[in-house]
């Protein structure tokens, strides 16, 4: 398959259809792994990092989960490839040579010679880690069934990074809470949350600000924990939050019920006629219309087409349906009638 | 004819049909006149404003442009219905009596014992100030012809206000603005519009301020001038700022052409959504509507529906429309319904 037919169809995760959905975007968990006996990719040369490449990929592209995949690589895609890439999760960072095998629903992936060898990723729709967790031991077994990992009784799993260590584990949730952040408690709330051991940060804006009420958790300890006791907790963690947004967004419709019928209908309206529309404010007005969803006060639009529209209003994604790169005026107009295609007949 | 009939059509001159129509809403011409002989009804008592009315009212009623009318009488009134009949601009003031003959279409009226004994009003579509100034001189000439003016050769018609004095005779025109407002130039062209003799201010807003850039221009001088003069000079004047209307617009487009755009359809989409909306804001939007009509960026709407929105999202026609008396914030979401509810198919 070609980078470019991954265009054309959103991932699957982002139907919009899992549990807790109008509050959890998506649930995420990935594992890093190394192979024994061969350099970190930071230090490694280019003959080296292909070596490994070819190992890991003989053996996963013959594991039952990656019938039908994209096998992504730095060297044959453009500059405005890899930042579609990029916007898809599929890529992070900069390294010269990059690999990713991404199933086609792009519910799985992995990446090689990022930090580490390897970089398992599992996404699901709405809050599913326990479901996630079985995918991806899956698919860890099944590589390490055939490869040995860099592992010591000690520490557990070596890691390019010491964050890493351990079990390797990170699980995460994005999350959409406007009813704590309308209400003013989300600033007490991050701060519980730090203390419990999770990073906690705004997906979308510059350095500390939050657009759109989006936010990103995830567990910090991957070391001293098994993963069973990971998945325990964040799990825990994540369902309290969602039961504090929930009592927030009942208690905004008690006492504004009205005007925040008004905002969330305003900002549809805008979204469905705007002719210029930076990404920030995309952001921001799907924000509101997604807590109309979840409230139950609009229905002209799902969940589903939200949160494409949130991955293909990206800049690189933007300037691929045109097909030409453009400076940001013309892809705030772009974005607008991007936007405005897709909600003309919902 | 009862009043309430009046609520169901929009008066003719509200059409968006006539001349200039996307920088004129409408013009106006009014003459007042006093029965000779006859105390001015600010002093008169009611007998004698009952006498005063029966008289006019005989003939009014008989001549050719009266033969569908409603008749309004402030005794048979409630306070809704004043008000009513106050936003349809077919009474002015708060006197105890007053009386109104008005034509089914609202084209014409026949005032009775406001400030004078007589006022008549013929308003139109655009910018229509001739075929005005001939109907009302027709009305004129058939009171004239069975009742004796107020007159002195050297003074011409005498009012109980000594700014009438003389034509009597006032050309009024609702002008939208919104290109000078925009570029700024409206402070100047207002000070050379007094200037040359003519009285202009926000037709929304309180003292001062200027909502949605809608503003009323009328002639101040009354004496010393003929009735051809008066026309001509008012003419010519709307007629200049028209042209510096224009320019401003084309001016508009062709700097800042696509916010514009953005600006004017983001207005629409509001107004197409919002479940609140106060009246300051609706002469807003609409405003940047009637602008987006005006530049043909906008065809979902036309000049006719936004003039009749205007007038029945006043808070006495809102009241009307569910009939009951509501405080300001159940109107702002009733007015909101109702734009939303006459917008829907367009």
């Amino acid at each position: 398959m070609k980078f470019n037919d991954i265009i054309d169809n959103p991932p699957l995760w982002l139907e919009g259809d899992g549990p807790f959905n109008e509050i959890v975007l998506s649930s995420i968990i990935r594992l890093v792994r190394n192979l024994d006996g061969y350099i970190f990719p930071t230090r490694a040369k280019d003959e080296q990092l292909e070596i490994i490449s070819d190992l890991v990929k003989d053996v996963v592209l013959n594991s039952p989960y990656f019938k039908d995949v994209f096998l992504i690589s730095t060297i044959e895609l453009s500059k405005s490839d890899i930042d579609i890439a990029k916007e898809r999760h599929l890529l992070k960072g900069s390294r010269r040579i990059m690999e990713c095998i991404v199933t086609r629903d792009e519910k799985v992936s992995v990446n090689l010679n990022e930090e580490d060898h390897i970089r398992i990723e599992c996404r699901a729709s709405g809050f599913d880690l326990e479901t996630l967790y079985s995918v991806i031991f899956d698919i860890d077994d099944a590589i390490s069934s055939k490869l040995v990992y860099a592992f010591r009784e000690d520490y557990g799993y070596l890691t390019s990074c010491p964050t890493n260590l351990g079990t390797g584990m990170r699980l995460s949730c994005i999350l959409h809470l406007p009813g704590l952040v309308l209400t003013k408690k989300i600033n007490k709330l991050l701060r519980d949350i730090s203390s419990h051991g999770f990073s906690v940060k705004g997906l979308y804006g510059k350095e500390g600000e939050v657009e759109g009420s989006f936010f990103k958790i995830k567990n910090l300890k991957t070391l001293g924990l098994s993963e069973e006791d990971i998945v325990r907790r964040t799990n825990s963690e994540v369902r309290a939050i969602i039961d504090l947004e929930k009592k927030a967004r009942d208690k905004l419709m008690e006492e504004v019920g009205k005007s925040l019928e008004d905002k969330i209908w305003r900002a549809y309206g805008i979204l469905k006629n705007a002719r210029m529309l930076s990404q920030k404010e995309f952001v921001n007005l799907s924000s509101a219309v997604r807590l109309g969803i979840g409230l139950g006060l609009i229905d002209n639009i799902d969940l589903k087409t939200l949160n494409h529209l949130l991955l293909y209003t990206g800049p690189a994604h933007i300037q691929r349906l045109k097909g030409s790169i453009m400076d940001k005026d013309t892809r705030c107009i772009e974005r607008a009638n991007y936007v405005r295609r897709v909600l003309r007949y919902r």
